[in-house]
């Protein structure tokens, strides 16, 4: 981080300045809460026509500069903290930093170049995530700052990282919020279709252009791993599969047969590619369909399993969803309990933020329950740590996976 | 399970029988909660006057059978579920029975016999602990029913397990609160020394007789595990060491150098025996003193680590000591943050029942905060899988390990 002085007006030439309201905490700020909410800030008319992603200087109720922000008056989090020194210059050489700092801590943890290389605000990009496909890399820039640096961003990114193709991906909720239209397209390079992915001894097929989100889920990494130290030997059925994330994890770890059964066939054809590439295809089969009326209709035909996974998407996203996703994840729960043989297990994943571990763990159990069956909770798992919080932030992580062994 | 008719009264002649109070949680237990709190029973005289460890028939308010129970007149946790089955025979059979089952989640996981084998209530074997160290089995009979058939436990262990060697570790708190007295003795075999135990590619020496608990925690096996693979090329700090956990662990990953703190000197002569088994003593050192103030006096010598590790006692072991033992939380984290090089790493562990995840999170923040850093927060690991829990009493997990990345 670079050390200017903020009383110097070389450092941030003509910046705008945005101030605090005075009840609003700048305590939390201080210690390292990154956001500031709409009704925080004096949004006279000046910061209310800040072009979105403005870079400004942070000033308490006081006069006295906090930190460097990025303003963007469309949204909710109408300040977000860049940079502690409220003088620091945000540039392409700033954001290269960022990005060093961050590869760091991958290339130390994993052994090839495949994981989430920036995790927004806990990577100090914030709003910004990218995730790293070898030699191709994939950034959803949801804030608006960085829609607006994005050839600095792209330009840090192939300078630090060494990628030759950079896509942006610009779908999701999260855009929306900021005010950014959707727009997927190829910076940079050329992609040639599906990347093979390799992770705990599987071979994933990620499409960075066509897929959910960015073609592939790495937060479920150690979860994956944890399952297939369950896999050996076992016949594995894993619902709301995406591209065969349990089950090709599964087949690595020395599975006897996986079934993967998602709603969306593109997903399940890439699973099946996987499985081929892995030397896995005879171990492998795919059931497309809903996943409620697929765990209804298996357990009709009497199909038991010695490893069962449901990692379905958020059913609580949010406040107001809270209770009925609750209540899904506890009907997935006493759908799927009775499809697991004696003494084999279940996991149970959600990635609700809404839900926390507790009501999570909860619901799941009730669920197993109802489902006929008594249940050991012998693991609790959360996104891998490519995918740092800020512990300001931290809450009970948006990531929890439940592995229960059933009597 | 033995699916024994209740009304025959062969199956469990002369059985006391206990009764729930009229307002007492009955649905609780149904739903898998293992304990009756002795306000939850009619403790007329006959109840009274049981033996500690006595077998019953649980019945509800309307005197319908529901369980198969221990009974504890002198514990504050009167009943604990032995068995759904209210006719349950609980013999050696039903012993085995269950230490079988727990045997086969952990052949599963591990692929040497090094692990608990039996954790308590989630095991299905209330009360008791059992950790294997190869031929060696300690256990812990920390509820009056397993000191009342010790001989039937030790001979099903042997005849599941295949140990030689087994070990009744009677100290500790548990034990008081069941009103049993202290003693240590080997019931079968011989115990000529420590122990070398192998886990996470270190090795470490485990008193079975004079150590603390039954001589090893393998708990924090999988934190180990995460702590080696932010060890490579790193100068590590292991403050509270034991015999050599967290360093012996970095050692095996690659570390340049490990320095062990622990106030114990038998505890760290444990800890070079195990580095020296490992070939890796040239590479580690000790000293013996005080955390806090071998914090303090680091920090004055101006030492500097890339991975700080601390792993302290129970700082909360109950309610009362809640707000005290979040204050030496967060003082740990104050004191070690300044050791850690810039980007370096520091592991703030609890093994604390009385403080949740959420308050240890807090109060460690805080403290690095205190201590002049930032943080993310890259991981949360709990308690190893042969620590399973029932869903019913999982709460937080006891042991909470949080893996800090600084600035």
């Amino acid at each position: 981080m670079s050390e200017t002085d903020p009383s110097d007006p070389s450092a941030a030439p003509s910046r705008p300045v945005v101030r605090l309201r005075p009840k609003a905490e700048a305590r939390a700020i201080r210690h390292g809460f990154p956001w500031v909410y709409a009704d925080e800030l004096v949004t006279d008319r000046r910061t209310q026509a800040l072009t979105p992603g403005t870079i400004a200087t942070l000033e308490d109720a006081d006069r006295r500069a906090m930190a460097t922000v990025t303003v963007n008056p469309k949204s909710k989090i109408i300040a977000r903290v860049m940079d502690r020194d409220p003088g620091a210059a945000i540039d392409r050489d700033w954001i290269a930093a960022r990005l060093a700092h961050a590869l760091e801590l991958r290339a130390r943890l994993f052994e090839a170049p495949f994981y989430r290389l920036i995790h927004a605000e806990a990577d100090g990009l914030p709003g910004v995530i990218i995730d790293r496909f070898g030699d191709t890399a994939v950034i959803q820039p949801n804030a608006a700052w960085s829609e607006a640096m994005i050839e600095d961003l792209t330009a840090a990114l192939v300078a630090v990282t060494g990628v030759t193709t950079v896509v942006k991906n610009g779908s999701g909720r999260a855009r929306g919020l900021e005010g950014l239209p959707e727009e997927t397209v190829v910076l940079q390079g050329v992609v040639a279709g599906p990347i093979a992915v390799p992770m705990n001894g599987a071979i994933y097929m990620a499409d960075v252009l066509g897929g959910q989100k960015t073609g592939l889920f790495f937060d479920q990494r150690p979860n994956h791993a944890f399952a297939a130290r369950l896999a050996r030997g076992a016949r594995v059925l894993d619902v709301f599969s995406h591209v065969g994330g349990f089950a090709l994890a599964a087949l690595a770890g020395g599975a006897e047969a996986a079934l993967a059964v998602d709603a969306s066939a593109p997903a399940l054809e890439l699973a099946a590619e996987g499985a081929a590439a892995m030397g896995a295809a005879e171990r492998f089969a795919t059931r497309q369909g809903d996943a409620f009326a697929t765990l209804e209709a298996l357990a009709a035909e009497g199909e038991r399993f010695d490893l069962v996974v449901c990692d379905p998407p958020a059913f609580a996203p949010n406040r107001q969803a809270l209770e009925a996703g609750l209540r899904a994840y506890e009907r997935i729960a006493r759908l799927a309990a009775p499809l697991v043989a004696p003494g084999g297990y279940l996991v149970l994943c959600s990635c609700s933020h809404a839900a926390d571990l507790v009501q999570f763990r909860a619901a799941s159990t009730r669920g197993i329950g109802r489902g006929g069956r008594r249940a050991q909770l012998i693991h609790t798992g959360y996104a891998g740590p490519d995918h740092p919080m800020l512990p300001q932030l931290a809450e009970s992580g948006y990531l929890k996976s439940l592995f229960f062994r059933l009597d």
